[in-house]
């Protein structure tokens, strides 16, 4: 996953590394959306970021569930971390993500890779109605149309196989091109 | 179903009477409920209404899909009809349902009934935000506790097997007690 | 939709007509697949018909809900008339769809299409493990890879929006291309 | 939760220790049942054993995913480990749950508690159709209807919160009484 989630003061770089090479490790991924009054999908908020080889994508919304960590609490510290404090995320009422991406650090094991670790995220699609800033490592949040996002220009701008993701977003709500 | 649903005019009662008995009928059953800033469920909203046997119950928003209505469409006109103008439904992105709730004719046949048709409703929980005033043929809306929702007293008020529906609902976002 | 689905005897051709024009009908939409032992899909099934007009395409496995008969019973007896006797289709322990495809008679509404009537369908991936003969009005029955059923050719031999319906059963499935 | 999971060999007891209290752990939820020709469920399987401090209660299968262990693999392992290699289970052709199960450690965070670990378990409802032989340290399998999974003696048989993700199971497959 590019979003880069630091982990807590109390894991070392040595024992996070040590962890990452043992234990799938618990993620939240959340997809924002504009939606109309009926609910319908209008537009996909993707960020821009930047890895740390400098390497430039766009990708949803995602973090680590830390220790004693609620999945929407999870949820709506990393939409505030990356959205900023006034994009009035409506968390889902229900746990049940509309699907598990499981990002495997061995490419082609699934369609999700993460270099990094195995790590197992737990995907939302997060309506927004609030005004988005994008914080911290986030360079830009663009909102797309659902044909847009689904279309192979940002398609390929996407990395980890958060394309697939969006578009198995757009398949949940009816909006895939 | 409670929900008094007046057809649209080009059926006559008889045709309304044939097409009853002769085909399964599409509506859309909408359990209103109230969240906090993580998505959690914190009170779910029944409608008091009369039969027309007179007869008291409570009961979640119903209605049925009109002809070249969407889904969408037929649930936001419902909780607008049942709970005001200024409810401000959340409509679910996906049209993916909890559940769908088959109300026979037949009482056990499935856990619902209505005595007049063959209806299949699609089960939606709906978050709403503002200010709720129940129309048309509620007497009041109140909002209970998931505790008092899934309770014996709030229970037994309910007919046609909604009272299995709010405990599916409660179910399906983690607060069934 | 291009399944050709045999209204009970006591529709006449005008009450089918009158009542397509009035009221949305039910429909079950069950897209085939074959699973590994992990439950992965390995293969979607596609029906090969000719609509009335005598044009070929691929369709799911798709029939109108009948009066008093549940929603597993119309996927079971659809299943069989398509896929014959000895397909041993694992019907979902849930009556949760996928998703709802709503067929408008008008193209664009939706990405769905009947120019028939407007027919709402609850549509369901259905594992099957025995032996398909298709049935009736299908011509034959081939399954694809998740590459190919979502793939250019075979998404153009699809009808009425079925390519779409298909695509999403892959990206709920988990294997979106 | 009340299976045991043996952890693997790489983890020392000191180890183990450390990581249960800085990361939520992984686990799977299956809930075994029978269905009939049509889907329906018709029992609940559950696991009567014996936790450490020799307490008897009732569970379903759970179990931890494993480092570069996908999902389905996990619940495979896991329904094989309790049920025995002959339970022939069909794991679900979707990674979506119905219910994700957060186990924490102080009670009453969540209904769900595991005093040992934060744990996060996906829940999957599993048909099984073969012949099932409880192993390890499971003493008993048992089929129970709907209704008596949902009773109150067997209710209060499951610890862990396991009899509220027993009714959300039922709840999700219609057969809440």
């Amino acid at each position: 996953m590019t979003s880069i989630d630091t982990l807590p003061g109390w894991f070392s770089d040595d024992e996070l590394g040590w962890v990452r090479e043992r234990l799938p490790i618990l993620y939240v991924n959340a997809v924002p959306v504009r939606v109309d009054n009926t609910g319908a999908v209008t537009r996909v908020g993707l960020l821009l970021q930047a890895a740390p080889d400098q390497t430039i994508s766009r990708a949803v919304v995602s973090g680590r569930v830390l220790y004693h960590e609620r999945i929407r609490d999870a949820l709506l510290r990393h939409l505030e971390k990356d959205l900023g404090p006034m994009a009035l995320p409506s968390i889902p009422a229900t746990p049940q993500p509309f699907t598990v991406a499981e990002y495997f650090p061995t490419p082609g094991a699934t369609p999700y890779h993460d270099p990094r670790q195995h790590a197992v995220a737990l995907a939302y699609v997060v309506p927004v109605t609030g005004d988005c800033r994008p914080r911290q490592d986030a360079l830009d949040l663009v909102w797309f149309t659902p044909e847009e996002a689904a279309g192979p220009e940002v398609q390929q701008e996407m990395a980890a196989g958060q394309g697939v993701l969006v578009r198995q977003a757009l398949a949940h709500t009816g909006r895939l091109p």
